[in-house]
């Protein structure tokens, strides 16, 4: 399906890219031009929809860059519970008892969730993956999953055949190496990802760093930070990075910088289970990529990339005690075309010809956008899911004005539900 | 008109209230009935207009209880700045151009944020109390406004005169005595203040402890914090409050709860302009009485309660390392009640016979409220404006399913623009 869409104002994500008025055409899954020009005197009519943006703003789709989806079920299962007490008799016991199929229904409402946010991509990692790539597909949601292999869960041979098997499953899908974090696995195991890593030539990431705890646990168990101890057994000799990153000495940070990995923050998540502030500012100052990521909607609760983006600049505003911390266009950055390169999605960084079409329309008739001093601030700092009013994924349209356009969610709703009473309570 | 809501879930936010399944009945400016029985068989049918609420919730209205609804101009004017920076070189400059008019059409502009968040009253300081005072009634809306005066601006009869007058302009608006805070006025002017709480046995209201050199130049001044230093004019003899109340130690907190005074806390605010964290917990640990306000939209950016409600039980739980910190009704109360009393208004705080109806429509049928384990704790951890699909003050639906009933919001975005476009830029 070819669609034309008109009327704009465009926000390509492109390095030093300025907000300007024109139009986008795609041609099935892709970007065939972003410009100025009417596409009317430069292409034939061939489009099977025009769509009037009504001087709305064309941006790409946001990355959520660290999720597990199938935690809808335990959004607000558990909340305002000291850590141990939420995660050992609220969360563990009921994850036990969740199928594959549950996974699958969960993770499909999660995708709506990320729709009405305008997320168009998430890097996921949950317990049964095979059964993820199926709801994700079927959602037409692009998704790339990540090993979370531990002593608990999971073989290398799992990983293995996962790392060939998805990679190749749909355009939607793919998939990376990966574990759950040092504190939950050994070092044998370790030591086996890293001979994974390097058979590949792959990336790894896994969730770094998140606690004082962790960090403390680690020093007493090697000597060293989870960096430095997973950086010397080679984990990430060929890229990738960590997720949360918030306890991150200098030393740390320079390894981030010299193996070119991307720290995935998770603010929301990181306040309400009182694990900290990330160091963001120290992140850019380096030159380390950081990405956004919800986390799961057990610990957030929910899959909102607004309130992610705020709580990144507010939140290093606040550290640095620096209103000028971390500006609005650094923020987005952050959440598009970094997200994307830490997925290992070079196609859907931003908005240009040839590039996959992941793009949202945002809803500049409202007040929370008005007037229009600098739409790139008034996104960041004002921006909520009620101002997405379209969400594409690979050319086709999701999510229009307030409607799932290929689903629906009251079915989603009920099978969730019936999980909920079934295993959830 | 009379409007019956049926079919609804009711969180009524009276004490100890669950949320019940049944309808609500409005009779004009007033609720007639909430309860679980079907009202046909307890009054005759004179409603005007019947609403099936599918199941969604009915709760009142949040109360925004502090904010500057005029400086929707200078939203994402200046962002990413050092704060003296920005107050001094790119607010006020702005702000000496800004007429009465202006102001009336950009509290308009404000006013439709306010709706689509749910927010029914705000408690409100800003430069022209006659045309605000219009501006809100002319919207529908309900509106406290508070004495802002200073050393730069307004004087003491003026603000008398408003007090008598804006007191009784409409059944929307209302006037409560203060001044802008204590760095910004003289110990005479503060002395005349609490002359005139004492003549009216008024409360006052007032910036209070907003940033670290507020309280150092206070203690320099008078050689007290500005709690302290304020409580021993008086000024606070009939109750009143503070708004942001970041600094406080444990003496500044115990003459609040000996004077009945509210905390108003505007998270939001406090982390861009990187102020700090308000103590929350203690707070609540002494029986303050806590309110939420969004603060203006230039330090904010938005005017959007879910986000402050989400900050301020979040923030707590990273400021105490305790994810146990603040549970979500307690935030809830914060938004309604609590802001209800704040602002003198003793007929909007909960849903119950008799109360005024401002009163607003939760969307459940949204995949962040699914499934259903907690609404309470999807509401606070989860919900958004998007989930706002009924506003109603004083009887009126004002927006419903996205729309505006009352106004064209588009004209109003172009008065707003138009002023930007004079001054604002």
């Amino acid at each position: 399906m070819n669609i034309r869409l008109y009327n704009a104002r465009i926000l390509t994500m492109e390095e030093g890219a300025e907000i300007f008025e024109g139009e986008v055409l795609i041609q099935n899954d892709r970007i065939l031009y972003v410009g100025e020009k009417d596409s009317e005197a430069v292409f034939q009519n061939t489009w099977d929809r025009e769509i009037d943006c009504k001087g709305n703003l064309l941006m790409p789709g946001f990355k959520d860059a660290h999720t597990h989806s199938g935690m809808t079920l335990l959004r607000s299962h558990a909340d305002d519970l000291p850590l141990d007490e939420w995660l050992n008799h609220q969360i563990f016991p009921v994850e036990a008892r969740m199928t594959g199929e549950d996974i699958y229904e969960l993770s499909r409402l999660a995708a709506l969730e990320y729709l009405t946010s305008g997320i168009t991509a998430v890097f996921e990692m949950y317990l049964t993956p095979e059964t993820i790539a199926d709801a994700f597909d079927h959602m037409g949601m692009r998704c790339v999953q990540v090993g979370g292999i531990n002593n608990f869960g999971g073989t290398m041979q799992e990983m293995e055949e996962r790392y060939q098997k998805l990679n190749h499953k749909s355009p939607l899908q793919s998939y990376m190496l990966g574990f759950h974090a040092e504190y939950t696995c050994s070092k044998a195991l370790l030591e086996q990802v890293s001979a994974l890593a390097h058979k590949y030539q792959a990336p790894v990431f896994t969730h770094l760093a998140e606690t004082e705890n962790e960090v403390m646990g680690c020093r007493e168990r090697y000597g060293m930070s989870p960096m430095a101890f997973l950086d010397s057994l080679g984990i990430f000799d060929y890229g990738g990075g960590g997720y949360h990153c918030v306890y991150m000495t200098a030393d740390d940070i320079a390894i981030m910088k010299e193996k070119g990995l991307f720290a995935v923050t998770n603010p929301a998540s990181n306040l309400k289970l009182a694990s900290g502030i990330a160091p963001v500012t120290d992140f850019l100052k380096s030159k380390v990529r950081v990405a956004i990521g919800t986390d799961g909607p057990a610990s957030n609760n929910c899959l909102d990339m607004f309130r992610e983006m705020f709580l990144v600049t507010a939140l290093a505003k606040f550290r640095e005690k620096d209103a000028s911390a971390v500006d609005a266009m650094e923020v987005l950055k952050m959440a598009t075309v970094n997200g994307s390169y830490a997925m290992g999605l070079v196609d859907t960084d931003v908005l240009a010809a040839g590039k996959l079409a992941d793009m949202i329309m945002i809803d500049l008739h409202q007040p929370n956008m008005q007037p229009l001093n600098n739409i790139a601030k008034n996104l960041v700092y004002s921006g909520s899911k009620q101002n997405v009013v379209m969400t594409m994924i690979h050319g086709k349209i999701l999510y229009e004005n307030g409607k799932f356009t290929a689903c629906d969610p009251e079915e989603i709703y009920e099978r969730a539900e019936k999980i909920r009473n079934r295993i959830g309570s």
